[in-house]
């Protein structure tokens, strides 16, 4: 009997041995007659949520069904869903509010089972595709591999399923050329099947989620890039794309072919990607040219051709400017058979792998002796601030090093419970600073840790090393902790 | 009998024997009486510039004399300035104008004599700081080294001449650490002078110069960063330039140490050279798979953390990307002591060194046979559009290429007459369009080139292979003028 464990509570499901839910697909589609029919394939941080903004479409009345697999890792979120339970906790409060609207309406539906594809009038792809990452010794990245078959397989299963007319989008990020491949895919499916591929309706449009509190507006309330295997495709998609996204304040943009939106995507996070590896570089340059980094940095984007020139940092996290770069290489290779890599691009996230472990090196430049058995306090294991997401946290590698020396590290974040990939509990209250620590390190930017209340705890700490890596304390607060303490910021040579 | 011959015109002047010039500079100043002495060293794109816009200063009457070397590829400056003709061509009207005040109100002199520092009150260091790029084959980057002997020595002048209460500003783009190292080179010389290093003030104060329609206002009307060797010396740097740039509108920014404004600097260009270095490869990219990246970066830059991606071309030219990585590095290294260059600002001059080398082989591959023999037109050998400056030029590559398969090359250049670094003379006129041509390459962005006039004499033209490098035609020229000619646009996969 296997079972699936909630991440957000004490709930535990029993995955069914008999995977028909036919049903209750049925029953939840004859209350929603006459509306069309959306499929979210995938309730991961983009689907789920996806699937919440198609269910309260701005423009029109959809009938929503998510699907994901019936996996330990996954059945949960499905139950979740059903039993009135939104899977993921977020600061955004619309998160919450369109989904209560959705349970009202009884229009969003989740499930495990095939069948929900053969009633689907749209099938969004939001499934995760992920890099193969091979590093040794702490995360050095040696080399990577991307593997399609999963991907493929989900394609196939919509093939195999759908029904003419139906509209296929591509959401999820993908080595270009893929969504030309799902194509094939899904027209020599349906032609096993009888059925007209004239019929058939594939586009790419990538999603620019952004976890947060502004977590739906980054779907609802922003810019969209799409294309259309052809031109009746691509028509489709911006018909409907229209009814979920205000466009009238986000006008859509159409680009030629779905090679060019996927590749647009993974140039996006590449871009973002390079910078913040080439600032990293001049972040050592700072700390030896007894210069401060955030004040050079802020002179600089006075210049509007300069504006977007990076911060320094403790590292990169999350799901997609850790992989996306590799995913691009890997394309320009295996499906445009290239001999030459996106090097620059690769060894961006090369470098980016590594900023963890050079902000450990820099703190352990300040002791002369091993960091053995000090008492380090951790501020913050999420990968962004205000936000509990530590999917690739760059705060994850540093952990290791400071274990890998036997330090007592002692963790807090105010937005994570369990760090789950580092099967570790994480402390919500301020009881941690009771410990008798050596050393502070603030490892992610949450607002928490520079406000006066947070400020005053340590100002009556007696002397601590302070590290702040990601620049949150301001002037005036370094200022007056530094009558106490010994302060140092990545990324600044000058204190 | 030494000779230093015009760049603009056909004038050639004899450089005297006897260097004493002692005797026109105290009738210049006696003529100027009470006006605080600005000297100027260096009259080069920034010096001479610097120079009028110190003579037209917005709040204060100053007498302005410019320095520079009775060298051959000098002296002709000093001469112009002194008979009536400023030594730079610009399309910006005011400099013509700031130069014929200046004249009017016979408080802009030039010389060559050191004399000159002994009258300043403010003296401007504008000289350049070369690097010294080593390379194989056409322009592979295999090495570079800074000598930063004649920037000391040029220090060194200044220090044995200056007065007290001298303020000395540094605008040349050095390697971080080079104020540090001329304030101490110019207390040595005070100091063995008997005079009061207390008295003398030393900042650092980069300019943003930009040939081309906004010359003059890329000083008076931009944002400055600044620094001084101590509080006092920071302090006068402020008053001073706050009456020749107008402050009110573009607020200085005052950082901490010399080192920072130097750093700032170096790092404003590296991060301009990376982006491009970056958006490179993803031309490549693009080129395969089928992809305009110009529509993908449109859309990209609707995002405002995208804004200042880069569009792909033919290269990177001018005085300062080409360099000012290296010179980061250089300093990271040489004058911080540190084992680790900037290794991405490296490889980001590295490959923007090889970006013509790329243009040439995307062109190449076009063609199954040699290109030998082939008549090939380059409109533009500037590497600004709209502006004559061939400085670096990537052209210079490109062109070098088509000479070394031995094609028959014609070359066009509204705004230049001779290109001094190819010892070539370039054609004004539309005549070069007359030769029985098989390929034209659209190597600078000039907005000739895209005018309907121009457009109209493609079409023509007999079946020719155009070749856009930096994305010029519009998509309506290209439908245009594709209906005769092949069109292939570097960057872009889709024609």
């Amino acid at each position: 009997m296997k079972t699936s464990k909630s991440l957000i509570n004490e709930s535990v499901f029993t995955i069914p041995e008999e995977l028909n839910d036919s049903k209750n697909i049925d029953q939840f589609l004859s209350s929603n007659k006459n509306k069309p029919v959306v499929v979210v394939q995938g309730l991961g941080f983009v689907g789920s949520v996806m699937s919440l903004v198609c269910a309260n479409s701005l423009k029109n009345e959809y009938a929503v069904i998510g699907v994901d697999l019936p996996t330990e890792e996954s059945y949960w979120k499905i139950c979740s869903i059903n039993e009135g339970t939104f899977p993921i906790v977020s600061s955004d409060k619309k998160v919450e509010a369109y989904y209560k609207k959705s349970i009202k309406k009884n229009n969003f539906y989740a499930t495990f089972d095939d069948y929900a594809y053969q009633k689907a009038d749209i099938i969004i792809v939001d499934i995760n595709l992920d890099v193969k990452k091979d590093s040794t010794d702490l995360n050095h990245l040696t080399g990577y591999d991307v593997d399609l078959s999963s991907f493929k397989k989900a394609i196939r299963t919509i093939g195999q399923n759908c029904k003419e007319n139906i509209l296929v989008l591509i959401e999820t990020t993908v080595p270009p050329g893929s969504s030309e491949i799902a194509y094939q895919i899904l027209s020599d499916e349906m032609k096993n099947r009888g059925l007209d591929t004239k019929k058939l309706f594939v586009g790419h449009s990538y999603e620019r989620v952004m976890p947060g509190p502004n977590y739906i507006n980054s779907i609802q309330n922003f810019y969209r890039v799409y294309s259309g295997i052809n031109e009746e495709s691509a028509t489709k998609v911006k018909e409907f794309l229209k009814t979920i996204i205000s466009t009238e304040k986000y006008p859509l943009t159409k680009l030629k072919n779905t090679n060019s939106t996927e590749l647009s995507k993974v140039l996006e996070n590449s871009f973002r990607a390079m910078n913040i590896s080439f600032i990293n570089e001049w972040s050592r340059f700072a700390e030896v040219a007894g210069v401060d980094l955030y004040e050079v940095i802020e002179a600089i984007r006075m210049r509007p051709t300069h504006k977007n020139i990076m911060l320094p940092g403790i590292g990169v996290g999350g799901y997609c400017l850790t992989k996306d770069p590799l995913l691009a290489s890997w394309s320009k290779q295996n499906i445009f058979s290239s001999s030459e890599p996106l090097l620059m691009s690769e060894q961006a996230v090369k470098t980016n792998d590594r900023m963890p472990e050079m902000a450990y090196y820099f703190m352990r430049s300040f002791f002369k002796k091993s960091l053995k058995g000090k008492n380090i306090l951790l501020l913050g294991v999420s990968y962004l601030p205000d936000v509990g997401d530590t999917r690739y946290s760059p705060v994850e590698l540093f952990y290791k090093y400071l274990i890998r020396e036997e330090c007592n590290v002692f963790l807090h974040d105010p937005f994570v419970s369990i760090w789950s990939e580092m099967n570790e509990e994480i402390s919500n209250d301020l009881s941690c600073l009771e410990n008798d620590l050596d050393i502070v390190v603030i490892s992610t930017g949450h607002s928490f840790y520079k406000s006066n209340e947070f400020i005053k705890i340590l100002e009556r700490k007696k002397e601590l090393f302070i590290l702040d890596t990601v620049g949150l304390l301001s002037e005036e607060d370094i200022n007056k902790l530094s009558t106490i303490h010994k302060i140092k910021v990545l990324g600044r040579g000058d204190l």
